[in-house]
C-alpha cells in the first residue's frame, strides 16, 4: 500500500481523545435560506433559491410588477382584476388562456397526466364558467404528452365544451413532436375540432432533454433558445407529414417569436427540393403546409430599432395570414396592444388582432 | 412458481433429439451487406449501410456528381481538377480550405487530438505547400474542441505559418460555445491572430449531445436544425461576454444559413435590455459585438421564390458587413459565384465577394 499523508489533526472542546462509533455521513442544515444567503455577495444573494433549486428562474421578475392583485393571491388569479387590468382595459373581445401546468416533465407519466387533469377540471370550474358569465374567456387543457394514451383520454373528456377551443402543451420533449408517439393525439384533436397549441416551457427541466449544444449557463441564454427549440418541434411536425396525416389538424406556436419564420421556411423548402425523395408524403413545399395548418401568436414580437424592419419582416413571413396577436399578460415581457407593434396597414391590423384568430378558433 | 406456456415444438434434420451442451448466445453474420439489401424493399435497399451505421448520410448524394476526379481519388483531394472546377472557372483568387476532419466525436480525447494534428500536416504538406505555388489556397487547421489544452498547443504549432489564416472545429459539442472550458482556444487564437471558425457536423454524433428536442427523424430534419445549433453556440458566445475577454478575437461561422441572423440579434437585444444585469459585461447590446467580432459565410444562401425578398432580408442583416461569399465546393448543395445570389447593388456585391473576406483574414 502506498504511504498515505496523515490528515487533518482535529480537537474537540470536551476532550482530546473519544471512544465509540464514528459516523461518515451526517447531514446538517442551516434554519433557513437566510443563513446561506446572508453570507452570499450580490447579485447571487439576490438569486439563490435554497438547496436543489438549481434551474433558471428569471433573474429580474417573471411578470409585471403591478399585476398583483390587489386583494391578494398570484398574479393572474383574480378575474375582477384581470377584466380590468387587460379586458376592459384594452377591450379585449376573446381570450384565450393557458394556464401553466408543467405537467410533461415528471418521470411519473401518472403523476403528470393527474396534474394536467387537475389543472383541467379547475380552469373549467373557474375561468371557463364562474368567471365567465360573457364568454370572454376561451380555454386551453392541458395534456401530458409523454403518456399520448392518456392524454387522448384527456382529450375527449372534454368534447364539446363551448369553451374549450384548444389542447396544450408545454415544448420540453424527449422527441420532437412529429414523431409517432403523439399522433393519436392529434388524431382527437382533429376528431374533436380542437387545435393543438405549443407553449415553451420544461424544455431541459425534469426527464426532457436539453434542446441546445449542452447546457446553458443564464437565464437569458436559455430563454432566448427557447425560440430554437420550437422551430424544432416545427420542423418535425412538417416533415414527419402530420399535417398529411391529418389534415383537419391546427397547430398554434405561442409565445416562441415570429420574424425566425422567413429564414427556418427558406431553408427548409431549399432542403425540401433536393430531399423530398426521404419525406415523399409531401407533395408541396413545406412551408405550403405551415400557411394552411399552423398560427403563431405575436408575443414576444421582435423590437427591431428601426420600426420599418418589422414591417419588412412581417411581409416577408406573410403576417396577413399565419399571425395573431397575443399579449402573454401578466408575464414580465407583456405585449401590449396599443403599444408592442409600429402603425400597421388597415387590413393587416385587422388580421393580426382579430380576424386571423376568430377563423382559427372559430369565435363570432 | 406460475404456469409458463411451453415453448415452440422443433425439430432438427438430423434426429428429433440431441444430448450435449446448448448454448444460448451465439452470432452469425450475412457475406455481405447485399444479403440483406436484395431482402430490403426500396428506397431503404439504397440507404441501408450495413450494422452499427444507424445514423444520417444525406440520402440523395453527399457531392455535387460532376466533381468526382477524372483520374480518380475521392471529391476535393485533386488540386489540378479542383484548380479547373472552381478556381479557374469563377475567378477565385482566394480559396479559405476547411478539411473534414470529424475529430470532435470521440470517447477519446487524445484520439481526436491526434486526428487533428495529422489533418493539419496533411492539410499543410500538401494544399497549403504542394499544391499552392500561388498562394490561392488559405488553410483552417482543425482543434478537438473536447481538449482545450491541447488544442491550444496544437493551435501554437501553426503560429506565424503563411498561410494558415484561421483554427476550425465541428460544431458538435457537449457544451456551447461561449462556456469557460473553450476560452483558452479563444485566447490561444487571438494571442496568434487567428479567426476561429465553427462549421456544422458531429452534432449529436459520438459523444456530442443532439442539439434539438430529441433526436431528429430524418437527414432533411436533421440537416435544416443544424442552423438551430449553429445560431445557441452564437447567442453562448455573445452573452458569455468572449468578445469581452479576448477583444481581438474574430469568429466565422461557416455554412450555418444566413437569414436567421435579424431575428435572433432581435430576439437577444431584447432579452438584453430586460435581463443585461445577469450580463453585466456586456455593456453595449449583443448585437453591436456581432458586428464587431462575427462574421458569417454565406452557403447555404437562402432561396425564396422572390429575389427581392433574399434582398430585403441582406438589408435586415447588415449583409454589407458581415457577409462573406462561400461555394461550399464539392457539396451537393455548391453554391455558384454566378448564379447563387440574385443581382446585387454593386457596393454590396463588393463587399460579399471579396472585400470583407480580405479584411478578416488579412489578405492581399
Amino acid at each position: 500500500m502506498a504511504t498515505i499523508a496523515p490528515g487533518p489533526t482535529t480537537t474537540t472542546t470536551a476532550s482530546l481523545t473519544r471512544t465509540g462509533i464514528v459516523d461518515c455521513d451526517v447531514h446538517v442544515y442551516p434554519r433557513g435560506n437566510d443563513e446561506i444567503k446572508s453570507r452570499l455577495s450580490m447579485p447571487w444573494r439576490d438569486r439563490y433559491g435554497g438547496g436543489g433549486r438549481g434551474f433558471f428562474g428569471n433573474p429580474v421578475h417573471g411578470s409585471r410588477l403591478d399585476s398583483n392583485p390587489p386583494n391578494g393571491g398570484p398574479v393572474g388569479s383574480d378575474p375582477d382584476f384581470l377584466r380590468k387590468q387587460l379586458i376592459d382595459e384594452y377591450g379585449i373581445a376573446y381570450a384565450v388562456l393557458l394556464p401553466r401546468a408543467f405537467c410533461n416533465l415528471h418521470p411519473d407519466p401518472d403523476f403528470g397526466t393527474a396534474i394536467a387533469a387537475a389543472f383541467n377540471d379547475w380552469l373549467a370550474e373557474t375561468w371557463l364558467s364562474e368567471y365567465n358569465p360573457d364568454g370572454v374567456f376561451k380555454g386551453s387543457i392541458t395534456v401530458n404528452t409523454q403518456d399520448p394514451v392518456a392524454a387522448v383520454k384527456e382529450i375527449e373528456r372534454w368534447a364539446g365544451h363551448p369553451h374549450v377551443v384548444q389542447v396544450m402543451t408545454d415544448s420540453g420533449a424527449r422527441a420532437p413532436f412529429g414523431q409517432r408517439q403523439y399522433h393519436p393525439i392529434y388524431e382527437a384533436c382533429e376528431r374533436h375540432g380542437f387545435r393543438f397549441a405549443i407553449h415553451p416551457g420544461t424544455d431541459g427541466m425534469g426527464i426532457n432533454v436539453q434542446p441546445s449544444p449542452g447546457y446553458p449557463t443564464h437565464y437569458i441564454e436559455w430563454h432566448t433558445c427557447l425560440s430554437l427549440a420550437f422551430q424544432a418541434h416545427l420542423v418535425s411536425l412538417l416533415t414527419e407529414g402530420v399535417f398529411v396525416r391529418f389534415p383537419g389538424l391546427g397547430v398554434t406556436l405561442t409565445e416562441g417569436g415570429v420574424s425566425w419564420l422567413p429564414a427556418l421556411m427558406w431553408r427548409l423548402d431549399a432542403e425540401w427540393k433536393s430531399l423530398r425523395s426521404e419525406v415523399p408524403w409531401l407533395d408541396k413545399p413545406p412551408s405550403a403546409y405551415l400557411r394552411d395548418h399552423v398560427r403563431l401568436s405575436s408575443q414576444p414580437i421582435e423590437t427591431p430599432d428601426n420600426p420599418k424592419h418589422l414591417l419588412a419582416m412581417l411581409d416577408l413571413l406573410d403576417a396577413e395570414h399565419v399571425l395573431m396577436f397575443a399579449s402573454d399578460y401578466p408575464h414580465w415581457d407583456f405585449d401590449s396592444p396599443t403599444h408592442a407593434f409600429p402603425r400597421l396597414p388597415e387590413t393587416l391590423h385587422r388580421r393580426i388582432f382579430g380576424e386571423t384568430a376568430r377563423e382559427w378558433y372559430g369565435l363570432e
